[in-house]
Parts: C-alpha cells; structure tokens; sequence
C-alpha cells in the first residue's frame, strides 16, 4: 500500500476527512516550504542542489503549482537560488545558536568560522535610571558602553550595544576587543565565571539605520536579544541589546514540561 | 555631582573618551529606543503616557532630535502612538512567552486573557519523508495534521501547523480544539505527561500570504518556532511550526555558563 492509498483508504473509511482538496494551494506552499526550510538550514542537501520540482510534487504529494510557490516563499527568504539550467539551489548560510548554555557568540560559533568585532563605540556614559536600576547601580553612577557590529568570516550577523559595571568595563577597554568574546573577557577581569543570564527575545523589523548599519535589506527580520548578565557571585554587571540578522541565526535549545 | 558631571570629570581624568559628540543621531536614538521599548513592554508606563519629550531628554542625556527618532522608531514598531495635545501613548499588547516550562498557549498565557483557536484544517495525511523521520514513523505510515490560527481576546497571535502520531492524533480530533490546548488533550489521550521538546527558533518576514492570515503587514517580523514534542516515554509525537506575530510576542527565560 503506498502512503497516498493508505490516506485514501483512511478517507473512504470516513473516520477523518482529508481536507487536502479544500485546501489553498497557498497553504499547501506554506507546508512545503516549512519542512523544506529545515533541510536547507541543517544542510541536508549535501550537493547544494534541492530535488528536482517532479520529485518534491511525488515526495509532498502536492500540486506543482504548490512546490514551485513553496521554493518562491524560500527564494524570497534567500534561503534557496534558482539557477536555469541546474535547478534550485542551497544558499544559506544560517547559523545555530544555543539557547541553554552562556556562550559568547565566538565560543558559540566556533566550529564555523571567525567571529570578528567592529568595535563602534567605547566610552564612560552617564546612563538612564532604567539601566541603573537593572545593574543594580546607584542613580548617578557611570557606566561603560560599548557598541559592536560582530561578523562571522566577514559576515555581519549582529549589532550589539553592551552597558558595562563601571569596574569591570573600564579595565576591559584596554582588552583586545576585535577577537575577543565580552563574556571572556569579563570572567578574565573579574576572577570568577559568569553565572546566570536573563533573556528576552523578539522578531522585529529593522528600522532603516539599523538594517543598513547591518548590510541587510530595510524592514528585514531581526531577532532581538535582550539579556542581562550576571558573574556568578549574583551581581548583574552586563547588560546588551542585540540585534542578530533574522536571516543568518538560529536559536534552539530544549524546553521541559515539568 | 549629577550624572553628567560624573561623565565629564571622568572624560577630563583622560582615562577614557566620552565619545559621545562623534557618535551618530540615530545611534543615540537607537539606544533610547532600546531602554524605553522594554518599559512600553513591561507596561512601566501605568498610565500609558510616556514622558514628556523634554523630560526624556533630561533623563538620557541626549538631543531633542534623538529622543524624537527613538519615539519614531517605537511609533513604526507599533508600540507607541503619538496623541496631539495629550503626549505620546504606549499602545502595545506584547505577551511574554516563556522559554523554559513546555506550555501549551493557553496555559501560559492565562492571566493575559482567552486564547480561542480557529480550525483552518484536519485530516489525516501522507506526510513527507522528513516529517516521518522525525516524528520515528515508518515511511508510508499517516499523521494527522491539524492547522489553526491561535487568538487571544480576539487578536490572532499566531499559525501553527501541526503534524501528530496517528494513534494519538486521531482521537484528539474528536475534543474541543478550539479551547483547548493540544499539550493538554494529548496528554489526557496518552494517559502521561509531555516531556521534552526541541525549540528552534528564527526571525523571518512574512510571506503575504501569512501576513493575511495573521492580519499582519505585508512582511512583518515574525518569530517562527519549530518544536517537536516528545512524551514523557521518549516518543516524539507532536511537530509543530509556528508563526507567533512578532509585535504580539515576546519568549523569555534564563541561561546558564555552566
């Protein structure tokens, strides 16, 4: 019995509907592409090279019409390259970022290539009363800033604006920014690891600055970051705003029920 | 001594550049941005107006111009609204989402109000090799498929498409699943709780038609997750793909260094 006779005899049965038929050929694009997506991200096409339409129309069980709208949606997300004469290609270059353990993005990364920093701004600034107060640092109290565009083999993958405790981060400005991970850093000045971190993350669309100051098309899908370091002793001492290319990161990690 | 003058002694002490002056308009606004978009967020702004322009000028230390482009920059993000006469409002309805706990939509978002789930589409299905593959299923073997928009008060927050163990799958489409949460019913059909999942998540713009469904903008940011549930057991029995509207959304939690 092949898959399709088995949904067919499911079907006739009458226990379940199979409502394929009553679906949008939009819908049906929008399954593709999903279950396409992944392959492409986790480079399962090891040639580059997608199956050819006929097969992606037998292996999803769909239209044409379907196939060629779902490798449209992936060709629009620059995941996929049509290339006349040799099919549908893989061009992406999506990288996989942890979401359990603390890393710094070059730790993270390292496996793929070399995290290099353009180190936009340093400086001592007098900070609003919302970051003091998440640094646990008196109303008043300077801190460090650092803004960062991070690329990976050249790459822009984020832009990073890092608020510092004053005693770590003036001591880190005379650290070799451009090859170094803050996180390292920081455990290096203050002799103790890092501990906790509180994240937040967000889609948003980059506004015009941003997404030029990160080579990327204006109104183009940021994941942003938002996450408050602390050293393992409790204090929070690193706060960063983080804007990763929604293109060329993945997050994933593993969720428990209980 | 105020804040500023902490930054200029400092900057006079010559151990660090206040680089400030040098830095562009729409990098300050930028970080205005970033420190008011959490407070609009976390509803800091009780009675919903933020304050007045030249207090934010005061408060971060900044142009007038700059403060403006970051209300600009919140305004296009759909958070805030300018109201002439009356200031500018915080009008986002952004809900947090947590990382950690595996909870289905309705149980995590509780005290935000009533999540409802429109039924786009069951039925049982010949799924692809890889969605086979991944939920251990010999190839040929139906899942049923479940799609649904998820709304909460009325407002969609997100498109999930559903691929599900047969033998659990069928049942559940006998249940409430417009107020139900799947997490919930599968784990009263499986007679055992969920365990695990592996979350992937991204940044992608919304193709058009998933902007429509989701009555979204054309391209709009949205926070893609793929999660495959796994029953206390170890069987991998639920793979969902889910498009959470960026600007209703949020997922937060904690990590770890070591």
């Amino acid at each position: 019995m092949t898959r399709r006779d088995a949904v067919i005899r499911a079907e006739a049965a009458g226990a379940l509907t199979l409502s394929d038929a009553r679906r949008l050929r939009a819908d049906r694009a929008r399954q593709v592409a999903d279950v396409l997506r992944r392959q492409v991200l986790y480079g399962e096409f090891r040639s580059g090279a997608l199956p050819a339409e006929a097969d992606l129309v037998r292996e999803f069980g769909t239209s044409r019409n379907a196939v060629r709208d779902a490798l449209d949606l992936l060709r629009a997300e620059g995941l996929v390259e049509r290339c006349p004469g040799v099919g549908t290609l893989a061009v992406a270059e999506k990288y996989p970022h942890g979401l359990e353990r603390l890393l710094g993005l070059a730790e993270t990364l390292r496996e793929h290539g070399e995290v290099t920093n353009e180190v936009r701004t340093t400086g001592l600034i007098a900070p609003s009363r919302e970051i003091s107060s998440r640094l646990r640092l008196p109303e008043g109290e300077p801190v460090v800033y650092v803004e960062r565009i991070r690329r990976l083999n050249g790459l822009p993958l984020s832009l990073d604006l890092t608020y510092l405790a004053r005693d770590l981060g003036e001591p880190l400005l005379g650290e070799d920014l451009a090859h170094n991970d803050i996180f390292v850093l920081l455990e290096r000045i203050a002799g103790q690891p890092l501990g906790r971190a509180e994240v937040t993350l967000e889609a948003v669309n980059a506004d015009p600055h941003s997404a030029a100051t990160l080579d990327a098309p204006r109104g183009t899908a940021l994941l942003m970051v938002e996450r408050l370091t602390h050293l393992a002793d409790g204090r929070p001492v690193d706060l960063e705003f983080i804007r990763f290319r929604g293109d060329r990161i993945t997050m994933s990690g593993s969720m428990h029920r209980s």
